[in-house]
């Protein structure tokens, strides 16, 4: 089966895809009109990049509630430039921390970036800075973090191929991934996908498996594009395809990012994860969660402990396509697939337990097996790392 | 969670579905211009009600492999009704059977249908019968199995409910279903979807989880808008959400078709069904396959005998909405979400072996556990029945 997508794959790389700028997922600037924070426009992707402006917090809370900007270590990064924005233009910083770090309840890092810049602005005031000083103050640490997750991103990279390399000594192996964990979701080049292109920027990925994930096609529209751009051997399925691969023997490792890591090592990460990681177990084959030590949450305890956002039903009723006009549009704006008042169950995420995840991968190293003393362990070791 | 729903499924019986008329999936009609074969459009569904004329048994060819009709009893039926229409137009009513046997390789039905036709022709022709006999016995025969399908549907109906009652003794199961299996495949009510419209109608049906099942949303366009008219109490998820419902302890039953049914008892049916056999097992949920004896083929030994269906990329890399006009169309017609150039594993069916099948349910009664002499026996009680 493999060879039967070697061809193609091997050699995709759409000119169009190839030739866009690179944008980045997430900049601050500062015109003549004031600070301003720009995202990428990932709704748009992969037909247009398109930047989006972020003049004030409710602009940027607006922007990570319908998805424009995403991912468990950009929105960390987006809060806290969030809290940034409103202290330079003189928003009410902890009226805006609060409203960031509800925007989206399941990723831990959205809340960590706002309450860190939050707490950077009061050390700050507390000390007799002016405003400005202030400001000043929560954006170093705004951009320390965004530095901080392109150094993260790095090592887990260096921390993933170690391990692949462990389970598949010498091999090139076939690695299925879920949604979209790349430089769209990071300072640097992502979680899982950081792993999979050092994997073949040492020409040992054979390939990449990318699920389309439904209902937003982060895999068909984000990870695709990603795995494009940098010439990877890639191939798109639908998420129910997956067990036909397991079946066919055509996946060595499963790479997924993860949103929230409970204390015991329970993983919140994009719905669809958690019937991967049983097919994975069902057919012995690793799976592997790949994300910051900011990730994991002492203050949630379990999988229980974890809240995951339930999204609107036209999520799933509708195809969204926004950057193509159609008419016809119904309640959310899209095509509609399903008859007219059919609900949907829509949850954002879904909670893998720790007995069926073979290592947690973190830019202070890899945890395996996964158990709540190896988690604090290496939370540990973190903290004394950002203490000194 | 069930809560959560009760309220908008129990009410949903959307007034345009319910109110558009009851167009048969597939009907023999005989205006003056000369016989034809008249299918529901499927892939208009739902937001059109549009008929489909056969005139030939190419178009109807073109209309399977376009899934204009689907879903394996109905496919049968297509199959006899191809080989009639070749008779009683004067096409070669060999060429025609293999075309129709030909035009989709995994369901077992089709090949069934037109090869049972194509023997009634030549039965008649062998016996001395004119074009015009032999058409007839032709169009006899097609008519036989459609009404044949109608009764098997009840029966399986009847075998499904008392086993859903034999698995919760009283209860009121919360039913997943995957594809579509209702009406439109089937010249009755069908087969895993007429077990649960048989327990709705005993107002035993506390849910129906749609899967929307990817790529060509069968469940979200055609289940959804069964349910919708039976007004069952319905609740739409894309398939990698069903791993949060089983987790969450939301499923009792999994109920789904089959294309072909392998000696050994392997399952061959829509992509997406064996992922939910992992995980019915993994947590203890009966897997139940629903289906007429003809699914059954003695002549596959096992799974990896069955021969898997692949499908074009662009199903995948595109959103096919063939009933709203849409700018930017690509490749397939419809609105690309995936970069140009991106190729997909595209199979329609997956294999779920026999040990994870916690029953099949035929017309002749139950088979569990699922065996190869289990399925022979049965097979040859149907036979009797046939030939008494």
């Amino acid at each position: 089966m493999a060879d039967q997508y070697a061809q193609s794959g091997e050699a995709v790389r759409p000119s169009d895809v190839a030739a866009m700028p690179a944008i980045p997922a997430i900049r601050w600037d500062e015109p003549p009109e004031g600070p301003v924070l720009v995202l990428l426009d990932q709704t748009r992707l992969p037909a247009e990049e398109t930047e989006l402006v972020c003049t004030d917090p409710p602009a940027l809370v607006q922007a990570i509630r319908t998805l424009a900007v995403r991912g468990a270590p950009l929105l960390g990064i987006a809060g806290a430039y969030g809290v940034a924005l409103a202290a330079a233009r003189g928003f009410d910083v902890d009226e805006a921390a609060d409203a960031l770090a509800g925007a989206r309840p399941t990723a831990v890092n959205l809340a960590y970036g706002a309450r860190r810049a939050q707490a950077a602005y009061r050390k700050a005031v507390a000390g007799g800075a002016d405003e400005q000083q202030a400001a000043a103050a929560v954006l170093a640490t705004a951009r320390a973090l965004h530095k901080e997750d392109a150094e993260a991103s790095a090592r887990m990279a260096v921390h993933g191929l170690a391990l692949l390399d462990e389970l598949m000594p010498g091999g090139r192996p076939r690695v299925l991934t879920h949604c979209n964990t790349g430089a769209l979701v990071s300072g640097g080049e992502g979680t899982a996908f950081a792993v999979a292109l050092a994997a073949h920027r040492e020409g040992r990925l054979r390939r990449l498996w990318v699920d389309e994930t439904r209902p937003l096609l982060q895999g068909a529209r984000l990870t695709a594009y990603e795995a494009a751009r940098a010439g990877m051997p890639y191939t798109l399925l639908t998420d129910n395809a997956a067990g036909s691969l397991f079946a066919a023997g055509e996946v060595d490792a499963v790479l997924i990012g993860a949103d929230r890591i409970a204390a015991d090592g329970s993983v919140a990460n994009k719905v669809g994860s958690y019937p991967l990681a049983v097919l994975a177990r069902y057919h012995h084959v690793p799976f592997i969660v790949v994300a910051p030590v900011t990730t994991v949450d002492p203050d949630t305890p379990d999988g229980a402990a974890i809240e995951v956002e339930q999204r609107a039903s036209h999520e799933v009723t509708e195809v969204t396509v926004p950057f193509v006009p159609v008419t016809g549009a119904e309640v959310g704006g899209g095509i509609s697939v399903a008859p007219l008042g059919t609900q949907a169950y829509n949850p954002a995420f879904d909670v893998t337990p720790p007995e069926l995840v073979t290592a947690v991968v973190t830019e202070e190293g890899v945890v395996s097996p996964v158990t709540t003393e190896g988690l604090a362990e290496l939370c540990a070791r973190s903290r004394q790392v950002t203490i000194s």
